[in-house]
């Protein structure tokens, strides 16, 4: 298995995304920081099952959080998803270059 | 759990992302079409463990598959990741804009 260590980040962040509870919890997040509380209200979620999604998510690099007193706030971390849009356009490059390619040789073949 | 079956084809979407050997799989069909045993070879993967995880990734719509003859031959969906990059840029938007709030409040903050 190639790379596999090396993987692991890209593998947590997809992993953190591909849970509708996790994808409302960023939803919220994008409008502004929230405690738990704030998060596990919406989804209808106990306050342990809120914590699980967001230390998933926190693993996977998309949130963050801060302690101020006896209250912690979450917040989307200011570079999410870099990384996931530049290997989404590293891929799409090549094969936007292979469809034209194909197109390529179509239009060759009408002629 | 809000909008939960709703949910189901991006969970399925980041499923197939999260594995570091589908994304090796991505990035050579993204190179052009393949068959399972093209794919296979570079990994070092048996068959039958390079069609388990070709499923996945024609669950999260990522690839297709043809079969002409006794070839099975799989690609890249024309408008794969058309979804996530519309999901992310939906939520990059919104927090741009509480970037942009809290500079302008911190400005404020400074005069």
């Amino acid at each position: 298995m190639p790379e596999a260590g090396h993987e692991a980040p890209l593998d947590r962040m997809f992993v953190a995304l591909a849970d509708g509870s996790r994808r409302a919890m960023i939803d919220q997040l994008s409008r502004g920081p929230a405690s738990v509380s704030d998060l596990a209200r919406p989804l209808g979620i106990a306050l342990p099952s809120a914590l699980k999604h967001l230390a998933v998510l926190e693993a996977g690099g998309i949130v963050r959080s801060d302690k101020s007193g006896r209250v912690r706030t979450y917040r989307i971390t200011p570079d999410a998803f870099a990384a996931l849009e530049a290997w989404i356009s590293a891929r799409k490059a090549h094969w936007t270059r292979e469809f034209d390619r194909l197109a390529d040789y179509l239009d060759g073949e009408e002629q």
